[in-house]
């Protein structure tokens, strides 16, 4: 949208701020991302304090820090997942990766330590979608180099702590190999005319076919009967995709499709966009190494990136900030630890602290680097402990160890 | 095209009948097909003589009545063919068929009869590609049904006499569980565009991205290392497609994208189009039962047909025939007989007879009759014989048995 051509400067300079949300890109606004707008223009549902109880009742237990501190903020048929899990029906949770850089950074965590969360409570089988074929058709990639970091990427998904009995992951390039997969695959593609891509993705009649051919590829692990090792040839399981809301449109569009071919629609959780180190707008890019913490960032680099590089709140000058406080809104830093900082009480008083500027910006960003570089580097060890039989044993398509008695 | 508005009556009525040749419509101008004009349209060469010889004098024997009565009219770098093998370069055939109905007719015969004629002269590979994802994408026809007329159409095609060791066919719905055919599609498709699909077949935005997707499927069989079972991982071996020319389109694609891969373009030799009964106006159609003489027809039916519905060059009555004598270039009948009668004394006779009047449609019918009835006895004998386990041997990849000196 930015650029366009308008009568009125104003209008101009508003519109060249004007946010845009696809799967390939996040261009926020003038005041940063406004969820509430996606929500209307997806036409998701907000999750609201009534879902959230409920989900504490299903479970058991206080809901996961990302669903009270609204990080997963947005929904579709949440409410039916957990009538049916109440009902004993099983369900499965699917979500992906798209493989296109060695290392992946703080904000490829978000869904995938949510999803564990899910899989620990609800004892559920997940898939996990590695979308090799999509970064070679996006990106200056080669096929093989895709297929490679599909692997590499599995690794730190792994590393997450996923239960091997009860995860399934794949790299597309391997699973069309599947021919369920290609049989679903066809069968989107039959319902899903160019003009109903151009209008959801944004895809152009300049676009490559690969792009045009692969939302349906994105689309099929939300039905059951595409992985048949694990789910027979039930098309009746139910699925779940935790996800960040810019992946929304595939499955908009698989919800579309789903009821014509006989599957159910699947649901969804959808997160808020990981900020960058540098500020608030958009998602973080892996290609711009200042603008992100990797999970092979040594402890010294994460002390190095969030000292230099993370985005303040804080006032001009010592002075200033003792009396008027730090924007808690605005600062990175504390951004940051809403993710990582398990503890509401102690979240609660940095935020009283910095906002009254009792605690200053390098205080601050002195918790979130212990932080951070604890999790960096548990990470790291739990990595280094996935052996390539490890990696092989996710990703060979084989029965899941789900609840027998749901079924 | 037909139906565009011009600015005279004339025109429009020379624009209604204007032909229009892509892989899903064949509809012949006024006068019939003008294979010439295709020729220039799609920028093939014509066979001329001299090529004729030249294939007289690389295989040693009289080329085959195909080519000499110009059935195989056309070509692409077929002299890059013979060169290579006379160079000792091995090369392979590729060749196709859309199951998109139970019974074959006579014209699907055309191209496996010229490509098992090339397999027995050059004693090379051959794969053979049913599109079974192409005919569920553009039929009302579900998957599991054109998977089943794949393998249905797969006893007719090796009824044919192909030799089990030289030839592989494959259904693409099974194919795709080989990594190297999603893989070559994948490479393809990032090449192509939706502009250039809709310039070279005519698809339109409100066409399914199933269609959209799909040339590149039909593309990828002209690359070798598509096949690494026959192949291994070589990407240097000619391929040489015999096709109707309504195929071409995908070929021309192929031959477009081939280098940007480090691939070699296909080489193709095109047919003309089988004549229907009812006149020589385009392709017969299966679906309409009166229109074709199937393989499944028995001896009865085949005369009721002919005598029925093969559209006549003769004369009104009798008198008029023994005077002006009969047209051949309109006869259905004398036409068939210049596919399946392979003695070119006889039909010289036949042709010199009717056209002089000495010959009555009756008779010249009675010819045919008895050609055909014996061919498909035959082909109806043999395809008899294939057992379902012979299926499936053709249809495993493997490796196949060519001329290791070539390689």
């Amino acid at each position: 949208m930015a650029g366009e051509t308008t009568d009125s400067t104003t209008l101009q300079t508003e519109a060249e701020v004007e946010q845009e949300v696809t799967p390939w890109t996040v261009q926020a606004g003038k005041r940063g991302i406004d969820y509430n707008r996606l929500i209307e223009q997806f036409g998701s549902q907000r999750i609201d304090p009534a879902l959230l109880k409920r989900i504490e009742q299903v479970t058991k237990q206080s809901p996961h820090r990302f669903l009270r501190r609204e990080i997963f903020f947005s929904h579709r048929d949440m409410q039916l997942v957990l009538d049916n899990y109440e009902g004993g029906k099983p369900f499965y949770l699917y979500t992906g990766r798209g493989p296109s850089s060695e290392a992946m950074h703080l904000g490829h965590l978000i869904p995938f330590i949510f999803t564990k969360h899910l899989q620990d409570v609800f004892d559920v089988p997940l898939v996990i979608q590695m979308t090799d074929d999509e970064k070679f058709l996006w990106k200056d990639l080669a096929l093989d180099e895709a297929y490679r970091l599909a692997y590499e990427n599995a690794k730190d998904i792994i590393a997450c702590g996923f239960d091997v009995k009860k995860t399934f992951i794949f790299s597309d390039l391997d699973f069309m190999s599947e021919p369920q997969f290609y049989r679903n695959v066809l069968k989107v593609r039959k319902c899903v005319t160019f003009n109903q891509v151009k209008s959801i993705f944004g895809l152009t009649e300049s676009d490559s076919t690969g792009k045009i051919a692969f939302p349906a590829v994105q689309a099929v692990p939300s039905f059951s009967n595409t992985f048949p090792q694990i789910f027979g040839d039930r098309a009746d399981i139910f699925c779940l995709i935790p996800c960040a809301i810019d992946q929304d449109p595939y499955f908009r569009m698989t919800r579309d499709v789903a009821p014509r071919l006989g599957y159910l629609k699947p649901a969804l959780v959808h997160s808020t966009f990981f900020p960058g180190l540098q500020g608030p707008k958009g998602k973080m890019s892996a290609s711009d190494p200042n603008s992100s913490i990797f999970l092979s960032d040594t402890s010294e680099q994460i002390k190095t990136k969030i000292q230099k590089h993370a985005f303040s709140g804080g006032r001009d000058n010592l002075e200033e900030h003792r009396k008027h406080g730090g924007d808690t809104d605005l600062d990175v830093s504390y951004q940051y630890l809403t993710f990582f900082l398990d503890d509401d009480a102690k979240l609660a008083q940095i935020k009283e602290d910095y906002e009254s500027g009792r605690m200053l910006t390098g205080e601050l960003k002195q918790v979130l680097i212990q932080v951070l570089q604890e999790l960096v580097v548990q990470h790291q060890e739990r990595r280094k402990s996935v052996t390539d039989e490890m990696v092989r044993q996710f990703m060979t398509p084989r029965p899941l160890n789900f609840d027998a008695a749901r079924k």
